[in-house]
C-alpha cells in the first residue's frame, strides 16, 4: 500500500479477491463469481440490485433495491457474514414516523446506507408527489423513523457524507425532471439538524467524456482518504439505442467538497459482462456502496448491474486515487465554489 | 386439480412439462428446452415469434408472425404433431376476397386464431391507411377468405372469444396510435354478423402497477372457466432504454366481459432468459396462444420472444387463477361496465 | 345560377351577403359583420366558437361548442330568426340515455347537426377512455337522448351524410391519436341500426398541398348537388409557430361516397383576419356547418375561428362547385375504393 | 364591502377603475386604458412586463422583469406615484453580496416584491447551474444584497408569505425542470432564518379545470384576508399552438397554507385583448403582484401580458372570495397535508 | 454621413423616410406605411413576404416568395419605379436548364438575388431529396438558367457575395436539418466556378443573446462597407410559443469574411408591430435583401413580416455600423478562421 | 466461380473460411471465430469496432474506430498478417495540416480507408461544428496529411470510389442532423481536386423494406465487379427499444453510380450473435470495409458488432452479386440520375 490512505475503520472480514492478469485500463476489477445476487432473490421480489451495505456487529448488514413482482421498487434489508452470500428479509422495510406510526412511501428506490456519528441513515428515492429523496433513520436495524424530506422534488441519488464538516450535515443530490432525465449535476447541501436544508453548492456536471455527457450522479458514500474525499458516480451516455450508465471517480475537496480536486477521464467501470449489458435496463453499472478497509486500503464496490443484478468490484485505495489523479482533467465548473 | 376447472375440450396430446424445483414466485414456468423454434426457421424467414395454434385434427395447427428477409411481417402456416417442434409452409398464407380473388394485405404480424362454432378465424394487425385490425376464416386451412375490417384504424392486439355471448361474437382490441403508441386501453366490442361492429365497452387500462404501467394489450384467446374468462395480456413498462414487456393475467366476467373480476397485480412471466431479453427488440415476453385441456387443467402457453424466437411456458389452470385471485387488485375503470 | 344545383330544401331566410368588389381567388367570402359571436356570450361560458346550425321551424336552431370559465367545453343550444343574431341557453344541453337517466358525458366539442328522415342527430368529441365520438338523437331539441357511441377511440369529427344511401346510415369520421394529433385521414363508415358500424372505407388522406399537408378532417354535413356530395373540410398546415386550420372542399361521389370526384387543390378559406389569427388557439378557421339553399344555390358556411369566435362566409353552389372542379387535383388514394 | 376583509394595512392612493357595465363572468375586470406600460420603455430594454409592485413612502415602487434588446431578461427598479405611470431606472439593480462585491446574477426574471416585517426582499428566477430561485433583501431600494439561494434547481415562481407563520418564513415555489417545464405544482417550505429551508409540503397542483390542466405557478403574495390566505396564480392550459397561461385565485388556511380551503374552478382572467393575445409570447396574463387596501378591500392586480406588457385589472375582496368559494372545487391533494 | 461607408453604386431612387421622433434603441426604423405589399397580391397567390429586390435599369427589380393557394411556395417576379409599389407577373419564374428545357423545382422558397460582375445570381431554398439550396443565373430577367446545387442538402438561407474573393465566389449558407431546425450556424464555401465548391468554413453560430440563443442564418446580401462586410442576419429566440425570430448585424472581415470583426449583441428589429406580430408564422421578422446607396449611406431593409407580409425598414451606414460596433460582443468561435 | 467477377487486384493472403452447412437465406456467412477483436484491445482503449483494412504490402493495414475510455472515439492504426489477427498502435494517429502541423480533430469515428492511384485515403465522421467528413491522405501510413473537409455538416459515412470516374473523383456520403439522425440517403459528388466539390446526385434513399425502412448510409467502399459497382452499405430499422442496424447490398451503374441497377429486398446480415446483439449499442452489424480477390471472387467483409467488437464475414462475388440481381427491387428515385 501506497501514501495515500483510507481514513477510516478497519473492516476485517471485507469481500476480496486479487486482481488477476492483466488487462489493459482501470484499477478496478470484477469479482469472479458475479454476479452474487441474482434473479427472484426472495419472494415476491423479481431482482434485487441498486444496494447499500455497510459493516454491523462485525458482520455486514445492507438497504437493497427490491424490484416486487407488480413491478414496483421498494427497500429491503439484507445480512451476510461475507459480504457475498446475503439473506434478506421477506418483508419491506416497515417505515414510521416520529409518533411511531407507518409512513411508508409509496414506492422506494436507489438506497444509500450511511452511519454519521451513532446512527444510522437511509437516503433513497421516492414519491413526493414527484420523484423526490426520502430519508429515515435507524439505531438498531429494527426500527425505522422517517425524517423530513430534505429537498423540494424532483430530485434523485442523494448521498451523505459520513461524517459532519464545519458541524453541518452535508448530502450530495441530483435535481431531475420528472421522467427518465437527460440531464443532471450534482450539488451539494448543508444542513445542522437534518430538518432544514440550504447553502446550496453546485459540485459537479457532466462533461466532454462522452462516458459522462449526457448526466452525472452521485454513487457510494465518499470515502475519506488522505487525498480528500474519494467519490465514486455514475455517468451516463446517450446512444441511438438508450442510455450506458458507467462508474466514474473523483476526489473531492476534505473542507469544501463543493470543489473537485482531481477528476478521472476515464471510467472506472462500463458495461462489459453479460449481467451488465442484458437484464431489465441493459447496459448498466450503477455503483451505490463501498466497503473500505482502512487498514489495508481495500475497497470492495457494490453496484447495481443492467438493473437486475448486484455486482461487485474490488480496488485499493492508492491504485484507485492514483489513476484519478493521473487521469484527471477537470473544468473551471467542477473547481469552483459552485455558488451563482 | 382443484375447484378451478377450464370449461372446454380435452387435448390429450398437449404440451406439457411439470414444474421442476421451487423458485420463489408465478405459477407459470418455462418450457425447459426454449426456443421452440429458432433463426431462420423456413426459407426467406428470419424470424418466427408471435404466434397462434390450436389442436386441429389430434394434432396443432397454427398460425405465425414470420419476418421475412426484407424485414416485412406476414403470417405463416405452421403444423406440428406434439406442439413443440413446427413445420411451416414457405409460401405466406394465400387470402382472398370473397369472390376468390386475391386479397393480400400489405403486411400481416401479431396473429391470433380461434375457433367460433364451426369455423376457424385470424385476426390480425395490418395497413387499412394506418395499422387496424385484418380478419379471415377458414375451414379446412386450405381456403382463408378476408372478412371486413371490424375497425377503423388505428388499432392492434384484436383477440376473439372462443363463443358467442348473448348471442354476439365479441371482441377485444387496443386502439393505438400510428407509432410505437406510448398508450392503450382493452376494449370489447360486439357483432351479430363480423361486419358491424358497435357496443364498443372500456375492458381496462395501464395499471399502477409499474409492470404495465405504460401500456396494456390482449393476448391468447380468453379460456373459459368455471370463474370467468381468464384472459393472459401483455403489459408494457417504459425504461430509459425501451420497452419491457410482461404477460400478465386477469379473470373478466362471464356473461359481461367488459367487467374485470380478478385482476393480477403481478406480472405472470418477465423477460429473464436471455432468448427475451437479447434479440430484434429486447425484453419482450408476448403471449399470443394457449393450449389447454379441460381434463387436466393444463396450459400450455406461446409467446413471442424478443421479437426473435419462440417461447412456450406452461400453468394449471387453478394454480393459475388461484394467484390471480389471490394477488387481485382492481381499479373502478376495471370494475366498471366501461361505457362513457 | 348556372346547372350546377343544390339537391336539397329551398330555405328562404337563409343568411346572406353579396360579394363586394373582386379579390383575387377563392369563391368563398366573409360576412362583413364578422365575427357573429363575441367572447363571453353567455353566463359561464368564456368563447362559443366551433357550431352546428340548421333550420328549423321556419327559424334556425343550432348546437355550440361553449368554452365554459372551467376551460371545459359543452354544448349548447342556441336559435336564431336570421342565423346572424344568436340566443344560447345558459344551460348545457341535457343529455340522458333511453331510459331517461342524466347520461352526460364528462366534456363534448365539436358538434355537427344533421337530420336524417325526421330526427336531428348531434354528434360530438368526448371522453370515452380516451378522445371519440359521441351521439345522440332529438325530435323537438327538448329531449336528447345518447345513442352507442359508433367508433372505439381515438376518433374526432364525425359527420353524418344528411340521407341513407344504399338503405344504410353513412358517417365520415377521423381516426386520431390520443394527443394533438399530428395525422388524420377521413374514413367512411355504414350502419344499418345506428348501433353497429362497419364496412368502413378511406376516404381520403392529407395531400401534397401544403395547407393540407399534416391532417385534414370532415367539417360541414356533406351537401347534396348535382355533382355529387359537396364536403367542406378542414386541412392543416404545421409551421415553427403551430398549426394552421384551412378550409378545403371536394366533390364525393354521390352512391360511393370513399370515390373522391374533385378535390380542390387550394384552400377555399385561410386565416387572415384578426378573430382568424388572434385568439385561444390562433390561426383557426374551422367548418362545422352550413345552412344552403335549393332554390338560389347559396350557401351560407359557420366556421370556427381562432377557437374564440363564429365566423360567416358564403358562396354559391355552382361558383363553388366550379371552382374545385377547376383546380381539381386528385391523388390514387383519393379515388380507390379505399378497402385494404 | 362585505365581511370578507382584508387584513393588512391602509393604501390611500391604490390605483382604481370602478368596474363598467355588466359582462358576464369573473369578479376581476380590466383597466381601461391597459398596457399601462407598452415597448421599448426606457433604453436598451425591449419590454417590461412581469413586475412587482409595493406602496413604498406613500407612493409605489416596483421591481419589473425588463427584456434587454440582447432579449436577456433583468430586474429594473421603477417607481410611480399613482401605480399606473412608472419611471424606470436605467440601470438594472445592482446585487452585490454580503461583503458589498458585486453578485449579479446571469439573468434574473419574474421577480417578487414581498415586506416581511421591515424588510423588502425580492424573489426573482435565475441560473444557479440552472433555472432556480435567487433573493436578496433591501431596506432602502439603494442597497440589495443577495441571501442565499434557497432551493436545488430546477425551480421557479417563489413567492413569499407576507409575514411569518408559527415563527418561520414560509416560501411557495412551484419545482421545475430545464426547459419549457410540462408540469408543475406548488409548495411551501419553511425557513426560521431565510437560509435553510425544509419542511416542505405540497399545495396545489394542476386541476380537471382545463384552464389549468397542463401547470401552475405561485402568482402574487398571498393576501391575507378574515377568511385565510388569498393567492393569485397562474395555471397553464396546452393548445396545438402553445401555452395559454389565465390567472387563477384560491384560499389557503391560514396557518397551515398547505391546505387549500376554497379553490376557483374558473379562472379569473384570461387572455382576450390585443395586448395579452399579441406579442412576445402570445396569449400570456401572469400575475406577479397586488396592491390592496384593507379599508376598501380593493384590490388592483398586476399581470404581465403577452410577455411584452404590463397589465392592471381590479377586483374587491368581498367579491373575489365570494366567487371563489361560490365556484370552489377542491381535490384530494389540494386539502391533505402534503407530506409523503 | 460619417466617416464610415457603403462601398458601390448609388442608387437615387432609393425608397426613403426619415427617422420620425426618438424611441429608444436600435438606428433602424420602420417604413410609415408598412406593410408595402398585402395578402393575396396576385391571382392565385395568398402571400407575398421574403423577396429579394435590387436596382435594375433605374428601376427596381425582385424575386419573391410567392405563397400560392395551394401553400405550395413558390418564387415570382416584380418591378417596381419606387422600390415600394410592386408589380408581380401572374406566371412563376419560368426556369431551364442549360439546354432549355423547362426545370422547375418542385417548390421555392426565400430567394437571394445578387449580381456579381454582369450575371444576377438567385439563390433560394428547394427540395433536393431533402431541403437544399437551388440556384439560377440571368442577365435579362427572362431566360433563367438552373445552376448545379451547390451543397448538398440538408441546407437553408444561402446567401452570395456581390464580388468575387481573392478570385473566387463565395457563398453564405446554413446547414439545417429536414425539419423546423432547432439549430443553424453559418457557414461560407468557396468557388471557382459556381460547379464545385470547397474550402468550407464556419462564420458565426448562435450567441449567448437569447434573441439568437436557439439558431441563426444569412439574410440580406453583405453590403461592402469600408469598415468591411455588413451582414444583417436573423437569430430565433425559442418560447413556450413558438419561435421569435429577429433581425440582428455583424461586420464581417473583408478579405477572410470567415472572420467576424463585430457583432452587435443587441437585435435591429424585433417583431413590434400587428402585421409582424400576426400572420401564418407569428411573430417573424426576416431580412431578405437590402437596397443601398453609396452616395448617401442610405440602407432600405426589406423584410418578411409573420411569412404574411413585405415590411420595409431603413437605417444609415454610419448609424448602423456604427451601433454594431458600440454594442459588439463576439466569441472565439466568431473570429477564428473556423477550420477543423 | 460464375460469370460475375471482381475487377481489381489479386489478394492471396485474404482470409476466408467455407460456407458451413445450409441454413436458409443470404450468400454471407460469418467467421466461426467471431469476434476477431475483443473489448480493450490496447491500452487506454475500451473498444475497437467499424474498422476500414486494405492489403498493403503483402499483409494488411488498417484504420480502426478505437473508443478510448474517456468515450471518445479516435481513430487507431492497426497490422496484420493473416487479417484476423491485428496489432494496433497504441497512440492515436498523428494528423497533421499541410504545413506539417498537428492537426487533430475533436474526434473521429466510422473510418474509410481507400487507395486511389497510389495514395491511401482515409475519411471519417469529425467535428466541424458538428458532426461533418473529415480526410486525410497517406502514402505510407507514417505521415498523415489533412485534406479540406469536402462537405458542409452535417454529414456521416462517407465512401470514396477506390477510382476515378470520367477523370472525377467520387464520393458517397450521408447528409445527416445533429444527433442520432432518423433519416438519410445516400447521394454522391464529385471532385477534379479533391478539394472543391459538387455535382451532387441522389443515390438511394430508404426503402419499404422494414430493415431498411427509417435510413441507410454508404457502407464499404463500392466493389468494381463485371456487373457494376457492388456496394455493401447499411439500413436501420426502427424498433420500440432502439435502432437495428443490417448490412444490405447494391449494384450501382458503373459509369453513373447515382443510377441503382440492382437492390436486394433482403438484407444479407443482421444481427443474431450474442456479439451483435449485446454491447454499447445493441443489434448493430456496421459494414466498413471489405478485402476481395479478383483471382477467386471471395469477398471478407468487416464489419463493426454492436459497437463493441469486430466480426468477419464471407461471401463470393458470383453469388452475392447473384442473390442481389435475384432479389432485386428498386424504385424510381434509386434509378433515376438523381438531380433536382
Amino acid at each position: 500500500m501506497g501514501d495515500i490512505k483510507i481514513i477510516g475503520n478497519i473492516v476485517e472480514k471485507i469481500p476480496w479477491e486479487e486482481k488477476k492478469g492483466g488487462k489493459y485500463g482501470s484499477p478496478v476489477w470484477r469479482y469472479s463469481n458475479n454476479p452474487i445476487i441474482g434473479r427472484n432473490p426472495v419472494k415476491g421480489v423479481a431482482r434485487i440490485f441498486n444496494s447499500a451495505v455497510i459493516p454491523y456487529g462485525g458482520e455486514f448488514i445492507g438497504v437493497f433495491r427490491g424490484e416486487q413482482t407488480n413491478g414496483i421498487p421498494y427497500i429491503y434489508l439484507g445480512r451476510s457474514e461475507d459480504g457475498i452470500t446475503w439473506n434478506f428479509d421477506e418483508n419491506r422495510i416497515p417505515f414510521e414516523d416520529e409518533e411511531g406510526n407507518p409512513f411508508m412511501p409509496l414506492y422506494a428506490y436507489d438506497p444509500r446506507l450511511v452511519k454519521v456519528e451513532d446512527i444510522y441513515y437511509i437516503i433513497w428515492c421516492q414519491d413526493f408527489y414527484g420523484a423526490a429523496i426520502g430519508m429515515a433513520k435507524t439505531k438498531d436495524f429494527k426500527k425505522f423513523i422517517r425524517i423530513e424530506n430534505p429537498f423540494l422534488p424532483f430530485n434523485r441519488n442523494a448521498v451523505l457524507f459520513p461524517r459532519k464538516i464545519n458541524g453541518n450535515f452535508l448530502m450530495l443530490s441530483r435535481p431531475s425532471d420528472s421522467g427518465h432525465t437527460p440531464f443532471g449535476d450534482i450539488f451539494v447541501s448543508e444542513s445542522k439538524d437534518m430538518v432544514y436544508w440550504g447553502k446550496h453548492r453546485h459540485v459537479m456536471g457532466k462533461s466532454s467524456n462522452w462516458w459522462e455527457s449526457l448526466k452525472i450522479g452521485g454513487g457510494a458514500a465518499p470515502i475519506e482518504t488522505t487525498e480528500g474525499w474519494l467519490l465514486l458516480y455514475h455517468g451516463v451516455s446517450s446512444t441511438c439505442n438508450g442510455y450506458v450508465y458507467s462508474i466514474g471517480g473523483a476526489i473531492l475537496d476534505m473542507d469544501n467538497p463543493s470543489i473537485i480536486k482531481y477528476r478521472c477521464e476515464n471510467f472506472l467501470l462500463t458495461p462489459e459482462e453479460w449481467y451488465e449489458e442484458r437484464g431489465f435496463v441493459p447496459n448498466v453499472t450503477f455503483p451505490c456502496a463501498t466497503i473500505h478497509d482502512a487498514a489495508t486500503g481495500r475497497i470492495a464496490i457494490y453496484y447495481g448491474a443492467a438493473d437486475s443484478y448486484v455486482g461487485l468490484a474490488f480496488s485499493k485505495v492508492d491504485e484507485l486515487v492514483g489513476y484519478i489523479k493521473d487521469n484527471s482533467k477537470v473544468s473551471e465548473s467542477d473547481t469552483e465554489i459552485g455558488k451563482r
